[in-house]
């Protein structure tokens, strides 16, 4: 089998020779290579220059050996059609000037063209596919609903969520007409990330976690459906991703994708068995164990994969971000064990 | 039923006349009182001053009417007298000064007599209880082993715990030296609180959630366990509280407590059922839902008293420590509405 067959099969839940194996936020910081471009360039200018977001896209599976690419971009870029007045900080994150809190506000919110808006994207992903040529697939992905909704509403990242809380809480029919049309852009980015040549799609969830499952039932799990519906018969896998949402599995999954990736908080098996084995899983190791010695990365990353059970479906991965400080030889180390341990 | 008994008999998994309620971090920052008294002294001073520690810790039972008071004290106390530099710095949380990170630094930590290294906090139980005069019990508190340790080789809060899951990882001999010094030091430290008359106590694992249940399994649960079995017998209910560890809640219960706490996540009903009906249960409120407007504060608690189902053993609480900016009268509005919908 191709290596680059490994992580489509996996995802349709078909037999693979290896589990393929990739790291979220793989394109990043704890690569000497990525600093390089990082000194020079903001990071905005990085997502925005197609040619500077292809070469730090491909960095990863040159140098790390990785089974699939997926796009160097910031959830937060198809905002800015939207008409959200969106900075980076230095050292801070996102800061959003003109928070969304009111019907008002969201009246204002533009609906984008995604070729237009975040054509740049779609110039970067036709540039990696170039590039890659085939060598392995490409993902796309966006934000989800809530999280990006919670940026949206708090101005910036945050660590209660009161004004979201609040705003969900206390004007329902405000928090859903946003939802809404948050739900009509993601589909809209990502119908055109695949028309621009993305092999399948990931739907980042990062902040949903904080809600309880009462909350998520009500206020997210209609537009997460919406949204996993209006991506389905594309003819490219889903990947649903919601970060610390051990409770929420079964409604995740409910709301829809071919594989639904977990973070490090619960046993892979135990995930699996809630999801439905029909489904695909991508996960999930903590990705501060790649600070371990080897041989404890080694230990760590056989126990997911006996977990797995030789099953067909699995992709492996970190349970979240792959972290700045990372040594980027044990990055390396994991892919090769992940090979080598799940071979024939 | 005397209000002064529901709590512990609650605990004792006994029946009630209405669900009693307290709320973690109820002696805090969303009440003007409070403030009135930490805008005078910082907040050492007010822990190691017992008149002032045992007037915040009633405030909340005269003006949010809960069922238990809960001592005012830091989590931290008890590491001073181990050899651990402390400074609550302004605006910042706790900083160590000199974090714990080899075997050497494991060895220099010393056990304490709790009644000398922390007597302040035994004044302050002793002059409480005298004010309270039996209007409702009052709760003991320690942190867990592994979250004192977290603080003590990070240095004080943390993100990502690289260097606690570092030291687990790469020597797992000297954390498990670590987690044994600080598991006598804790149980000594809530033996002196009951000695001086705490009628319940909680133990907080405020961080726990950050590890896989592989690494809780192997790294925590022998040390919570001694924790548990060393306050076991001793006549006074223990509450157990894990946050954020919705999937590790089998394990927590197995490590002991006649209660075990569970945050917002979960629901009720899901996470007693995995505990044990054996068990008591606290919780389980979103902090943040205190932002809602009353009638949804009312469905909210109406829901989680529905999935408590009349059975003996709930004690209602938020799942985590009550938010700063919470109104006021919000705290008490909740209050009331539990006592009124759970009566007879």
């Amino acid at each position: 089998m191709a290596k680059s067959d490994r992580f489509l099969k996996a995802c349709r839940c078909e037999p693979v020779d290896r589990t393929p194996i990739w790291l979220m936020r793989q394109a990043g910081r704890y690569m000497k290579e990525y600093m390089a471009i990082r000194e020079k360039y903001d990071f905005l200018t990085m997502c925005k220059t197609p040619e500077l977001a292809a070469e730090v896209t491909l960095q990863p599976v040159r140098i790390v050996g990785v089974d699939a690419a997926i796009l160097f971009a910031d959830i937060l870029l198809p905002l800015e059609g939207m008409g959200i007045d969106l900075e980076f900080a230095k050292n801070e994150g996102p800061v959003i000037h003109n928070p969304v809190r009111s019907s008002a506000d969201v009246e204002k919110l533009k609906l984008i063209d995604p070729h237009e808006a975040t054509g740049y994207v779609m110039e970067a992903i036709k540039l990696i596919k170039l590039e890659l040529d085939g060598e392995v697939p490409l993902i796309g992905f966006s934000g989800a609903p809530f999280t990006l909704a919670s940026y949206m509403v708090e101005g910036g990242g945050s660590k209660n969520y009161i004004n979201v809380k609040r705003l969900m809480y206390s004007e329902p029919g405000v928090w859903h007409a946003l939802m809404e049309k948050i739900s009509d852009v993601v589909v809209a980015y990502l119908d055109a990330q695949i028309e621009s040549g993305a092999q399948a799609v990931q739907v980042f969830d990062s902040w949903v976690g904080c809600l309880a499952p009462d909350d998520y039932r009500e206020y997210v799990l209609p537009h997460q459906k919406r949204v996993m519906e209006g991506l389905a018969g594309r003819g490219v896998p889903v990947i649903n991703f919601a970060n610390n949402a051990s409770t929420l599995l079964e409604m995740v999954a409910e709301s829809g994708g071919d594989v639904i990736g977990v973070d490090w908080r619960i046993d892979l098996d135990v995930a699996w068995e809630r999801i439905g084995f029909d489904k695909g899983i991508q996960g999930n190791l903590d990705p501060i164990a790649l600070f371990a010695p080897p041989e404890v990365i080694r230990d760590k990353a056989g126990a997911i994969l006996k977990k797995a059970a030789g099953r067909a479906g699995h992709i492996f991965n970190l349970g979240h971000g792959i972290h700045k400080e990372t040594p980027v030889e044990h990055a390396k180390y994991l892919v090769e064990v992940v090979h080598e341990l799940s071979a024939g």
